[in-house]
């Protein structure tokens, strides 16, 4: 009897095992895939691929089960700036849900760009890469872009 | 008493599952180091390093102790179009066990690709960006090339 | 039997839970945020924002709140040789607690390079990749130069 409850047990322990372990696997996705996309170069065939980024992302995991955050800094921070050559895309991606542009504060200072000197709408963390970091501590996937 | 007992083990286990699954996420090296690389630039210096970085990691952790995918998107995709300067190393590394080489379907798409386009015996994804964040998610170790 | 089966399971429990707040206090943020840098491509530009990732991440966190590690290798090796455009600035960096160099000696001996073609009181490491991951793995955030 007490061998029986005790295989109960493990039984009942195994199948918690189970599901908890399924739970942390899809702990990350928990229901919307969340991704922080490094905009740091100052290349803009590379600011035209993060905007590729977005819309692959939003087809492959469906426009309302991803979540996905440029971060623009350093050399990538005139992807955001109002003479952007991406401007149009920019001003396309913030009409979706799920899409966060974010503007370095700290690179603003360092080249004296103001918010008038930006795109319209986006958004500004004080530092792109405490923003990028934040993300990854909060299990966003993370890519380099 | 035994109900007690049963309360008891139960609060153990929940404790036991919730270390395993800890342990599970953080399993990463279990026997096999795993590590992503992404190949997304256009620039062949670039794409060359990312071959070195089989060689290393082969080096590194042993030939069979470590398994490595490269991924090939956007404007890094011309590393495994048959033109590339990286074909004879293309074809090397993939004669090794524990390698991947993986071309982005939606930027072959993008840029009207065929298979008959790129270098024999290559591996196809879906989508490059995907296959990086559920490499990440099952817990690769991730390198922007 | 019962009472040493549920001793057993009691201490197994234990080992695990602290085994699971051991892996807790050194996850993420404990304290001190850790990040790792990588810089591996050729662009003096690129190595000069990965000083100023530096900067940034002390003035975000404070001084003493925060690991950096530079990992240089690769076409990134550059930036640590001695005739490097940011030798001063990796020299006020080194000054600095929390903060390492690394220069890949894979890569040095790829490259021929001996210590003395690099800027004095860096650190090597024998393999920058392998460092790379081996932070990945300790719960580094991870920013790709």
């Amino acid at each position: 009897m007490m061998k029986r409850r005790l295989a109960l047990l493990t039984a009942a322990g195994a199948a918690m095992v189970a599901a908890e372990s399924a739970h942390a696997q899809t702990a990350s996705v928990p229901g919307r895939e969340r991704v922080v996309v490094q905009i740091s170069t100052p290349d803009p065939k590379m600011w035209n691929q993060a905007l590729n980024y977005v819309e692959n992302l939003r087809d492959l995991y469906g426009a309302d089960k991803v979540e996905v955050e440029l971060v623009a800094l350093g050399h990538g921070i005139g992807v955001l700036k109002i003479e952007s050559t991406q401007g149009p895309r920019i001003a396309d991606a913030l009409k979706l849900g799920g899409v966060h542009i974010s503007a370095c504060e700290v690179t603003m200072r360092r080249q004296k760009l103001k918010r008038e000197d930006m795109l319209p709408n986006i958004g500004y963390v004080p530092a792109g890469l405490g923003q990028i970091i934040r993300r990854q501590r909060e299990d966003w996937a993370y890519i380099s872009g």
